[in-house]
């Protein structure tokens, strides 16, 4: 099962803080047509693996760790082993999220069941996941809904859901004050699957929601590459948002072909282009937080290959982010780029009616402005050929 | 030309308040792939005949009504006819919007053009835009920006050209308001097409960034429904959440098959099951904003098909309301929904800290929760026999 | 878990030939998401059970019935009572097919495999499944290859892979024939899931595979709603194809939104339009075969709503036949259709030289064909109003 | 306008057999929203301009070379300038097709127009659009349906439609023979747009028709990679059909995001992951064929932009060509591939009776196949690397 690993500039280290969910490389390989291909890997044992190829830490969902029917002294008896390994290798546990879609109590909802009682389950399963959060030391809480759904609309009042959620969202805000727990809450959009619809759909729709709540500026996304390109969007440009907003807290790495089932691919491995877009929008920006992989290794693999998928992972990231400063010093794409700076160069936008006036009088050049052209088709030639290294 | 016209309980009336664009029913019927195949309709015949069909009033970019270089003294010939025209037949403008993609000039976008002058021109036309739209009576505004986008990510730095963006709607928030013009703002988002993506591609990412502007109360959203279902989306989920935030300020109705070119078919004619829950939801929120067309005539028609298309669009509409009566109604159907609510009937859910201590300690008889069917299939299937007229 | 049931004249009837997988209405809820939420039926419970809704039969896979390990005695006694069941409520089972993806063995495919043994395997238990299906009467012998694909491009040989799809359907051709079975082969196609592309994706690609096989007559299509919608193509435009190409020899009933994952949602109740259509050609073609649902109750669902789903299917398919029967006999539609086909009544086209020289020296009174309009959009709008019932 | 170009391996020469259509370049920037952005180029200037740039030939339509209403006399003074410029360059014209959409009297469709006289005369205007493919030098004939297809169903007898589709073809396959041309025809699928939905909107569809043809030897394919993706599809997998079957006669090269409306980009520039896998598919079968590029450049660009534009369309190739040898050369993706080979090597099976029985009664161990992993993501990860040139 172990194979030779590049040692290379592209040898992933815990200072580059990759983290993966023990969901991802615990992935057994079960899909709606078939059943499990790999035994189940324990998480002490993730940990150590993953710690070795040089990721930063693990996240969880509290069924990812503690069996949903243990005992306390289990639940405790499990975690202590798996600080004890987490000690061991360094591994952090930046983020931490609950499972409200496994158990079928959750068939219609957690937060926007229509049944009450199922929503103050998800309440009390979220207030206990939080506290395991925390005492593993996440700063990061995820929120990915995704039964809050429905498959008709004949079956909720669809505003009403929305209220629901939002008051379950208050509520488990001020129970983390409460506590004085240092948590930030990341809410995670899924346009469909498994609900035939999902509330809020897009990062777009969850940001806009964001506004709403009681402690807006506690609460971001958690933006996955996979579910916005399910809806077939650009996933940079909803990253884009986010950081321009200030609500980029978590960022759910992976792969996807749009139109069709989650697939949860390898990061990069499907559309290597728009990975490239990603990584350079958020070495850019230094965005600071975490680069988490949130994807499984194909069916087809045995353990070995879900480490070949974890490593893989990883080096990609790396080799685009070492493309994208190579693009920073590129002469002829920097050449291209300064041209355009010197068109947006701009007098100052802010409003005054004396610039109203003077704007409204202004005289155009519309036929140069008409005929003029952009150079995009050389510069996103010269950024293919820079991808492809061949620059 | 003329068609024997139903007079029936689905005839329009201009009480029902159904507007359409100028360019909608003036649509000539050019695509990528064809020339126009319809003579262009004046202005002034399009407020006849649809004064005629029942129509309440007529909506207008710029340059439906006035041509890109007409003088001054064409312009005011142009406007004042159109202006008795809507006097005779009693036809209101409630809506006006600026043409800010046809000219050549646009072709890297308006308020987010690389090219700084753009930017300007297409506000100096916006507010141009806006005098006349206020002359007509408007007093809801619209932003479709079509061209705001990109091809390749290489071209433009994202969060640059959101913050343009809102550069451009703050200027105008302020324009509106220092002419003390009554105007709302209502913004519309689509995916892509003509541009390969274009910037808040859906509802969702529209309202978020309506959350960053200097004005949010002064500005909504425009929601069209081909717009959202091209992402594959369901669109009365976006319109629902538009409602709940009170930010649905207008709404484009037409129809659209998800994932492909931006159809515009008639209203209903593509999935009248979504076209129903879109009109439930409005007529139960009682929301008393136009039911505006954003459609045109398969390309198939001469102009009497144009006048079926426009006339089917108002039945339908009317056919669709009619039966969300019918459900509000139908005693199986009420019984179905009586017994979800009384399973929703929950105690209050605002945060204290007891009641999260009880919540904690609380037993739930998760056997029973999960065992519970939701009657669904039930519930759809009445639905699905009262939309097709056997109930 | 009884309801009240409608006696009306959309009530199913065996002679209608509405039939069901065991898996469909035996689907315990299971999703990529979350754990099953119906406890299993028995095959014989289901026949009994559905005989009494009134469908004509029961279709399987020979893991329905007999597990994946049973011995031979089992199995024997299990297909006793079952045929027992079967004769006492006079239900048939018209299709049996293989399931050849749950099984891990078949994680890289079936037929297609890259592993030469699991190729053999698969061809050992797809022998061993036919010999049970015609044993229980099956005429139809449905193939779909669920895991004959890849995640991706470098693993397999696409043309030897394909190649391999053949030598299996060739060999199995022939073992049909050895044993004397009169069975006719439905090949079925989907785009992708579980697999990232399945090869073969569309009813299309499928259709061109069967020229190219050994026992081309013997072999046609078994096309599914949701698969085609997958891929955002019109479902009647295929299964028209295979019509036209005498290659329709079942059908999966079912509906799907377009551009997501397989929902296998109730007939009709995604797009009643679509299905109407769909039922409107099938029915317009007196097309003989089994009205076959291969669908399953949404996962909110108890058993009561299993029932309700299967009564629910077959009562839209019975209710848009009756609306097509209106279809043919509604005068203003009739006319509108009239004034068509006096259009297309053609002069004969078959190829001769003289004819060809006449038809270079044709004048055409173009202008007139180029203004002249169809009317279609009052076509559409009168099969509207009469789908929606208020004709 | 003139920039400075590489001369590096990438470079491409007439020997790689590159092509254009004279649409594509010539493509003026119209879109649905927009007016033209750049000027005609003239034919002739087309053919020096791709000379130049290393290109093998042109391809046309009719109406791209002489306008509609040419008369004779124009015509052929258009003809000889254009052959004096074919011959001064060297340039070929290897395809020719026809016009079948832009004009009006199409919009109903051409060969299954309701129209029976607008069905002739599409005959007529493709007998004189081969004269003059043939003229020119041309042995390939494309055809594109773009027309062929419905808005409604209810407007078209989808079976008639098909027939009438299918007599043209054998018209016209009759008209070539009857001419002694040496065309071949080479079918091209697209599924929607400008039409609702177009028939046989695959590869797949498009090749099972071809097999109901009078003449099906002398008819193919001309997949186009935007046409499939529209679908969502693996362009590669229907490509390798085609090549399987014999049947692959031209092939379009552009790029294309799934679930969205016609792009026609830069080759390579959407996903060049998937061009590399077509290229390999091309290159590894050694097919004779032209590399046509059927795109445009962006609306962005001026003239300069084109030929950017058209020299990145090649270049593209080139480099994915050379990628496509490493891969061969690769030694521990060769390894990899050679354990699969390993596996892959099976005893023939062809169907004999004593085969059969050997193959009922053979013994596999199942949970060693259940167990084994195929080494896939590690296959995929140094593909993956190795296009993005850090092998």
């Amino acid at each position: 099962m172990s194979r030779k690993r590049a040692n290379d500039a592209y040898t992933p280290r815990p200072e580059h803080h990759f983290t993966f969910g023990l969901w991802t490389v615990g992935n057994p390989g079960r899909d709606p047509f078939g059943e499990p291909v790999r035994a189940p890997i324990a998480p002490t044992r993730i940990v150590e693996k993953l710690a070795e190829l040089g990721a930063y830490g693990v996240n969880l969902h509290d069924n990812d760790l503690v069996p949903r029917d243990a005992s306390t002294a289990e639940r405790d008896r499990i975690v202590r082993a798996f600080k004890a390994a987490l000690k061991a290798s360094g591994m952090k546990v930046p983020m931490a999220t609950t499972n409200l879609f496994s158990d079928p109590v959750f068939r219609d909802g957690a937060f926007t069941s229509n049944d009450a009682r199922v929503r103050r389950f998800a309440l009390q399963k979220t207030m206990a996941a939080m506290d395991l959060g925390v005492e593993l030391g996440a700063e990061t809480y995820v929120f990915w809904g995704g039964r809050e759904g429905v498959e008709t609309n004949a079956a909720k009042d669809l505003r009403a859901a929305l209220g629901w959620f939002r008051d379950s969202l208050n509520f488990l805000c001020d129970y983390a004050r409460s506590q004085h727990y240092s948590l930030k809450f990341a809410l995670e959009a899924k346009p469909n699957e498994p609900r035939g619809d999902i509330f809020l759909p897009t990062t777009g729709h969850m940001l806009a929601f964001i506004y709403t709540l009681d402690h807006p500026e506690m609460v971001g996304l958690n933006p996955e590459v996979a579910h916005e390109q399910m809806a077939g969007l650009d996933f940079s440009h909803g990253v884009a948002q986010a950081l321009e907003a200030g609500k980029l807290f978590h960022i759910d790495l992976n792969g996807q072909k749009p139109g069709r089932f989650d697939q949860d691919l390898r990061f990069g491995s499907d559309d290597p282009r728009a990975a490239f877009f990603l990584v350079k929008l958020l070495e850019d920006a230094e965005w600071p937080g975490m680069r988490h992989f949130d994807s499984h290794a194909y069916r087809t693999e045995d353990e070995a290959g879900v480490w070949d998928f974890a490593l893989g992972s990883m080096r990609t990231y790396l080799i685009l982010k070492h493309k994208a400063e190579q693009f920073r010093r590129d002469p002829e794409i920097q050449q291209l780029l300064e041209a355009l700076r010197k068109r947006a160069d701009a007098a100052p936008v802010a409003f005054t009616k004396e610039r109203a006036r003077a704007l409204k009088a202004e005289r155009f050049d519309l036929p140069a402005l008409r005929a003029q052209g952009y150079a995009y088709e050389r510069l996103d030639q010269l950024t293919t050929e820079l991808l492809l290294g061949v620059r």
